[in-house]
């Protein structure tokens, strides 16, 4: 395992990533203040390059390479976030960037990839064809993987996110931020561990894809097994980087119902105006749903991102 | 017909409801600029108090009014947004707010009014039975009517949305607005002719309701006559003192489809995340459907309001 990031490494990449990504917005809501009753600071990721926090890994993982390694270009497979904020950042730097996807991804997400400026190459649905597929790749090409989580540069890129947050909103009780693969709780653990180390961190997730939750209650790593949220964003296992950090600093791991997240998200395209995917809306599931008590404190919530199929949504639409 | 408002007239307002409403953000999207050909600047009033520009208006005339007359409280006839932001600043003030509403308006749209104090007074869905039912709510209570746009205050109030859009994006080639009663694009006008003399205001409207159109092509106010459109925001007809001022400062008013405005909306959320009512939509889809053709220039646009009904929205929607 390689030496784990630090929040010296959340600080760098604040510096290295600056020209690459916005500094989001931090918002404030009085009515979702009155129904949590906490004083809520939302850092708006959903307005971030290419609409997901996920720029900001991909980019330090981009501007951390030598030369000679951005030279031959960077891989990685992921059909979400990930892969569009690599190719994002690859752009940028004006590298090669090979994204292994199933075949079977659909043609909407595949384009939003190309679109980007990544090769797509397609593989069979399954993880041990992705594997190797992906080390075909890297083999052929020389381009270095960027995991989409467990890899220090991601996390400490991850990271950054809270850093802005802290010092747009001051010292915080509590952060809160949704856990996939955990890139974003781990870098956010790191960023507070500095910038405001009374904070609570806290990690929220979808009951229906509660590995981190099991995680950290049996003390390892216990993979993600036939998962099902609508936060199609937090399907994946923690990996051995994420979880060594969030087990160190994490304040704990609650789990959210799909009612509760899809009435979040709900909530919070009509209170803020604001686009959010499913993923986003979790930490304020937790909220509504008394998962955690936060009432009167200074709470920051990460929305993790804002890209949602127009065309398919949690709730019921009637067409006008 | 009273004076006409002028440019001081919005400066004025500016000062006077600066802590009331928010100042918005404008926003620039790339994405946007690539399909237009232009370079916008979008200011976005759905992140205003009450969800629309219609706030500013409001909060101008219920604070210009003296103490006496405030005493005695506000009056309007509107199911929209122009109810929600006179109650919203008869709340800041203290003073009743009465709103009268056909017996038949949607539970929602009446319980969103209540709930921002104002008392609901039902009235026969017709135009004399609200006129009628105004008329008696003034002479009881001695409440001052504030019209949803024919008024001064008004009108110079919805201009300082203009006014703080050029102070943010510098001077601007063109300024779309969309049209219904013309009290946002009157106030434009006005904002424009001292802010940024040389920039060209447009109206724009939907096919579907062009009685502005119609009202510049023959000279006078054509009532608008079973109006049909997506964008319920533009409904109404021009009054005698927006149209004053839109005729003699207006470059011109387009008209788009349906089609053309229901894209824009979903592109509008697509690309900026932000949630934007239909009539929010209307410039843009005059961009997108080469009404006009503003390429390579600097144009404002005001996204007027985000107040949508999520469990309706004008394209198909899967349940997932």
């Amino acid at each position: 395992m390689p030496d784990l990031p630090t929040h010296a490494d959340v600080l760098a990449a604040a510096g290295r990533i600056t020209a690459a990504v916005h500094r989001t917005p931090v918002i404030t809501c009085r009515a979702l203040d009155a129904l949590t009753g906490a004083r809520l600071h939302l850092k708006c990721e959903n307005l971030q390059k290419v609409g997901a926090f996920k720029a900001r890994g991909a980019c330090n993982a981009v501007l951390s390479l030598s030369d000679e390694q951005a030279r031959r270009g960077v891989a990685t497979h992921s059909s979400g976030n990930h892969a569009a904020a690599l190719a994002y950042a690859a752009g940028l730097r004006g590298i090669p960037v090979h994204v292994v996807m199933p075949r079977t991804s659909r043609a909407v997400k595949k384009a939003a990839v190309a679109g980007y400026g990544a090769r797509i190459v397609e593989c069979e649905p399954t993880q041990a064809a992705r594997e190797a597929t992906l080390a075909e790749v890297v083999r052929s090409t020389g381009a270095t993987f960027i995991h989409p989580y467990n890899d220090p540069r991601v996390i400490a890129g991850q990271g950054t996110a809270a850093l802005e947050l802290l010092a747009d909103a001051g010292p915080l009780d509590a952060l809160l931020t949704p856990v996939g693969g955990g890139g974003l709780l781990s870098g956010t653990c790191l960023a507070a561990a500095g910038a405001s180390p009374a904070a609570a961190v806290w990690g929220t997730e979808p009951a229906g894809a509660d590995d981190a939750f099991r995680s950290l209650a049996q003390g390892r790593i216990v993979p993600s097994v036939d998962p099902r949220t609508v936060a199609d964003g937090l399907l994946t296992s923690l990996g051995e980087l994420t979880f060594a950090i969030i087990r160190e600093h994490v304040r704990g791991i609650v789990t959210v119902s799909e009612d509760a997240i899809v009435a979040a998200m709900r909530l919070i395209w009509e209170r803020t105006k604001l686009v959010v995917e499913p993923s986003s809306a979790v930490p304020l599931a937790a909220l509504l749903e008394g998962k955690l008590d936060l009432g009167g404190q200074r709470v920051g919530i990460i929305l993790s991102g804002g890209n949602v199929d127009l065309g398919e949504l949690p709730w019921a639409v009637q067409t006008r």
